[in-house]
């Protein structure tokens, strides 16, 4: 293989993710590991990226990295602070990290932060969303972004004008594999009548949730609720629930949805039965134009 | 010490308690241990029961035992099939337990189940509930039992017509210790105001429950939101949460809560606030009383 004009990555708590970009802009390959920022001390960032991207390097060149996602986080590699919305997604200065080997230098993405009307923050969000932006810069509208905590940011004018967090995803894992619920939802079944119906219930009086989440458990204890079933319909009420939450963000809007896998699948689904015909963008394909945009920006261009 | 007449049990998930019962109905020892229903396979019951209970049994006697709680759950000692609510809180059969010491005779109380408006199920709360309706057979209003799985049963003419759960417990305990927010609520402190304002936030517009989680992440990222105002806030979202979705159960209504601790405290100040001045009984005499009218039954009296 060429030598990569750069490297770009996507360095999140629970995974790293590289590809090597050729100088026109297209990855030539990819790698993956499971060392996300989570377990990692601020000393074992490098070691782990070069475990990664070493043999893509040329010994004889300066191969420059460009990183978004929570390595950028206090607890990251080091911390990129964020900037303020409104604001483009991306800008000056990207964050240098302290890299010892003379083959990289690498420039970390700053996330977004927003003080009102309620405080929020995002890493790695601002990469996909500069990236749905770069295939169409005069776009207005709304980015969906599913996840572990989901996120709905309104661009305008080439701007973050602002963005609302949900623990949806974070919640879905903890309720799924960890609560009283997951007796009830062994497998990896579903059942999409059960998802849509919970989407219906989550939106309707979704005051409800917390009430409605025992239900799951009370309806496998007396009436036998098949897991395929009670997992689907936890994934729609939390759903549901966010979209009552996020109709603002949505209703009569220009949504797109960042993901293209099962998640950003949901959210799709979900909007569609409300007659929002969200258009969906490949996770990849927004992160890497979003990192090509950055790389611009650290090359100084 | 006397040897007791009959010995009250409380048997949860997490916890076994007992007390040794005179023959004019007042405790006269309690003991308990760590022996909670989640870690016992079905027989390790008995040995768990006789090595907190053994030193007040007489061996020239049969000792009634009467137990309640999670004990009775298709995973404990021996199920005991849930009575189907509107029902009186207690009722016969209770189900006998399988012990072979010939010095105890195990009786354990079904749970109550209901199938509509949604399902439900609770074991250990309806002998609470028993034990404040001994106390005023003709009342009338609604019973909040803070816990766990906290519930809201409405009793009408001896009976419980019907009752609701609420996930609110466990997702505290997960939220404050294992979720992402866990960063921002080290330490033990507690926040008054913060807990007022959570609730207050939460009963308006309780659908931006899980959006206002994370902004609690948020705010302890950007404005160094203090661990004990993150958790107080936290708590008072739930509950807030909770009050919006159950507030035909408590508005207007006559309300007795179950408890006296910090947890039954914050039900109590959180309905104060809404103009609700609820009774609070606590937990242990609710229990007992409860009980008693049990060892009534068990002994077909």
């Amino acid at each position: 293989m060429d030598r990569p004009d750069w490297i770009a990555v996507d360095w999140g708590t629970s995974r790293l993710r590289a590809w090597a970009m050729s100088a026109d802009g297209r990855p030539v390959a990819q790698a993956e590991s499971e060392q996300g920022m989570g377990g990692l001390a601020p000393d074992a960032f490098e070691p782990a990226l070069l475990a990664l991207v070493g043999p893509w390097l040329d010994p004889d060149r300066v191969t420059p990295v460009v990183a978004c996602g929570m390595v950028g986080a206090r607890q990251g590699w080091i911390e990129a602070a964020y900037r303020a919305v409104p604001c483009p997604p991306l800008g000056p200065p990207l964050t240098r990290a302290p890299a010892r080997d003379p083959r990289i230098a690498v420039s970390i993405v700053p996330g977004l932060s927003q003080a009102r009307p309620s405080a929020d923050v995002m890493r790695g969000e601002e990469t996909q969303v500069a990236g749905v932006l770069a295939a169409a810069p005069d776009w207005d509208g709304v980015v969906c972004l599913p996840g572990t905590h989901s996120k709905w940011a309104e661009v305008s004018a080439g701007e973050v004008v602002s963005f609302r967090s949900f623990m949806t995803g974070e919640m879905f894992a903890w309720l799924s594999t960890g609560s009283v619920l997951r007796h009830g939802m062994a497998g990896t079944g579903w059942d999409e009548r059960a998802f849509d119906s919970g989407v219906s219930d989550g939106m309707s009086r979704p005051e409800w949730l917390t009430a409605r989440l025992f239900t799951l458990r009370a309806e496998g204890l007396l009436a036998g609720l098949p897991p395929d079933a009670a997992r689907a319909r936890l994934s729609g009420l939390l759903i549901g629930t966010e979209l009552a939450a996020a109709r603002a963000w949505w209703l009569g809007r220009d949504v797109v949805i960042v993901g293209e896998g099962t998640l950003a699948g949901l959210y799709a689904r979900a909007l569609r039965a409300q007659g929002i015909a969200a258009r969906q963008v490949a996770a990849e394909d927004a992160v890497l134009a979003g990192l090509t945009r950055a790389r611009a920006l650290a090359a100084g261009a």
